[in-house]
């Protein structure tokens, strides 16, 4: 048989040169991702997705059901105790979006807390979606205000929901959720939590933080693959939203309501993301769950300062509201730095990082979430000292 | 280290029992997926999954682009005649919802041509979001009525889009879409087509059909993994819908605009699906693109009906109208026929089939689609001949 090279204008595709090492040779290995997600996972995770299951067969049913009560358990939380785990095809922000389609009554009101892009992202998707909203906001690198927020409540009785981000990833910046919440149940309002790159690694108090509905992702802190989020809901809450879903594909009512029918997915499953998924939280349990995840990345985490310090480098944040999750650095003051000759730079050395998101400063961001460890870390710091000497920037 | 069974109560999770031959021994290979989709794939195809990939890394969206430019190929399109191929996260319904949520204005309405549950699930969407809509239905096993089409929308000049399933894999039933195509031009109005199993495979005149949106998946015919849908859209179509739409993470004009802007997905894409899908087209085009895909699953339908036929099944369409992706079949007439035991002892032997989904008719399906070819139909014949015979049930 000839190459299929020589009969297809696509030729360069079927090499697979995005994602090689040079112009024809693959590398050994994948770059290591420093992002917030998709992470490097580990070998079997991927592994996992080898298989072909039937999404409609009571084998993979079964795997579904299995990987919602282990979501739950890892949470704290039971059935019992009144809550669900609910599982839904797309990104996390499908499964943003999904709670406030389905569980805002029209007549309801959503108070967003916003200190980074995704709580304007929660905005942008409230104005879409035209469901009534006000913006409670902070600066970037500021933690939200509970006392503003009790404020705001009392003044407001029309605020039917209050969103909050746990871990705002523009910044790596951790909110007060337990005090937020609290705040929240105070008032007897229905908290909404983005745990997208928090949950699985830092740990929640449902009850303590009284909350109704927290949306996470397979392919952060749980390190799987991405193509689902989940969401964990107060099932009474979510029973009380019939009738107010906007949306086919994001009602998690219906969606829950598959589950319980039949085992199923109402449409079409991430079959092999889902595999992966079961074999991440095998991982996840043999870690120790959150306390050993959460351990394994603060030790990233302080790793990564310490050395960048070292280097010269300024993190964004105050060591006391910055997460373990992801940090930005201040740009160096040196005009000789370009972020996109160090990006590219690094990413030739096998190591790739992240832009930063703050609109009022200039940074970059380093993830210390997935399957990496201090050894990693210690990588690439050795990249990053070396790509500054390349690069001729003095740092400090 | 101990084995994690000892220590978790998950420990049944950890073995993965489900998908397994057994109570405790994994089978050696996957049973064979004769189902609309998720499919059996090539080896190849999810090996493309054993890669991390950075979501923001500009090695991944050149495979992205590619991708892009690929799906307009085989479609026998390009950029530069108007056309634009859209990625969406989630499954092929919700390309669907986001192609109504995103192109139909307020003062829209839609009129939806059924004879099946994905036409019905069309209307379901546009009642949820809130969409006039009018509907047009044939019985289930009569193709769409043009004449019908060209008078109603003669008489109804509220009438903006038409929506169509091309291949209604509730029976499998064929479409005439050239011609209900030709009728929407005629009218002047806006055609969307739902082709999620017959893109591929069935070739597909846009220019004759007046396509303005086309929706399929990349785990059917292209026989990549499931994860994320496919939109083809004619660009000036797309580009008039600004400010129509209702949803963010469904806003197809949005998405377009991100990979136009920083060739990114504006949220986290499935990274390793598209990796798979990738390597799924390279098998496509190498199988002669549509032409050499269809060849092979008419030559799999054929084989199946012929073997059904001589074990005394009758297939529930006339073949004037029926698809080769998936064929339904009348449950023998024999009281003994349970298709809960005839389901399971299939599977047992390997072979995984489908539920029907008439509403007027007992009957199950066969899929004849995915990584499967003669001889995989034959052994599932032998299946079927061998459980009907164990279960002592009169097929004619």
């Amino acid at each position: 048989m000839l190459n299929s090279s020589a009969k297809h204008p696509l030729a360069m595709d079927m090499k697979g040169p995005a994602l090689s090492a040079g112009p024809d040779l693959p590398s050994a290995k994948d770059k290591t991702l420093f992002t917030p997600g998709p992470l490097t996972t580990s070998l079997p995770v991927k592994q996992a997705m080898l298989r072909d299951a039937g999404s409609w067969h009571f084998e993979f049913n079964a795997v579904v059901a299995s990987v919602r009560d282990r979501i739950l358990r890892l949470a704290g939380l039971s059935r019992e105790a009144g809550f669900e785990a609910i599982l839904l095809q797309g990104s996390g922000t499908f499964g943003v979006e999904a709670v406030f389609a389905t569980a805002v009554p029209p007549s309801g009101k959503v108070l967003v807390l916003v200190n980074g892009a995704y709580g304007e992202r929660m905005v942008l998707m409230l104005k879409r979606a035209g469901i009534e909203h006000t913006i409670l906001r902070s600066p970037e690198t500021v933690r939200n205000d509970p006392a503003a927020l009790d404020r705001e409540l009392a003044a407001d009785q029309s605020i039917t929901h209050v969103a909050v981000v746990h871990c705002e990833t523009t910044t790596g910046i951790l909110n007060p959720l337990t005090e937020i919440g609290r705040i929240i149940k105070k008032h007897g309002r229905i908290c909404v939590v983005d745990a997208m790159s928090s949950f699985g690694a830092i740990p929640i108090d449902f009850e303590a933080a009284g909350i109704d509905y927290l949306i996470s992702s397979a392919n952060k802190c749980l390190e799987g693959v991405p193509g689902f989020s989940l969401v964990i809901a107060r099932r009474v809450a979510l029973l009380a939203c019939e009738g107010y879903a906007r949306s086919l594909s994001l009602d998690l009512l219906d969606q829950l309501k598959g589950f319980e029918k039949n085992g199923q997915f109402r449409y079409t499953p991430p079959t092999h993301a889902i595999l992966a998924f079961q074999q991440a939280l095998n991982e996840f349990e043999q870690e120790g769950g959150v306390a050993g995840r959460a351990e394994r990345y603060r030790r990233n985490h302080t790793i990564l300062v310490e050395g960048m310090k070292q280097i010269g480098f300024r993190p964004c944040l105050s060591p006391e509201v910055q997460s373990y999750i992801i940090t930005a650095f201040h740009y160096p003051d040196d005009p000789k730095f370009s972020f996109h000759d160090f990006y590219r730079r690094l990413s030739d050395r096998g190591f790739i990082i992240y832009p930063g998101k703050l609109s009022q400063a200039n940074c970059f961001r380093i993830g210390t979430i997935g399957r990496i460890f201090g050894a990693d870390i210690g990588a690439l710091l050795g990249g990053i000292r070396e790509t500054i000497n390349d690069l001729g920037v003095t740092v400090r």
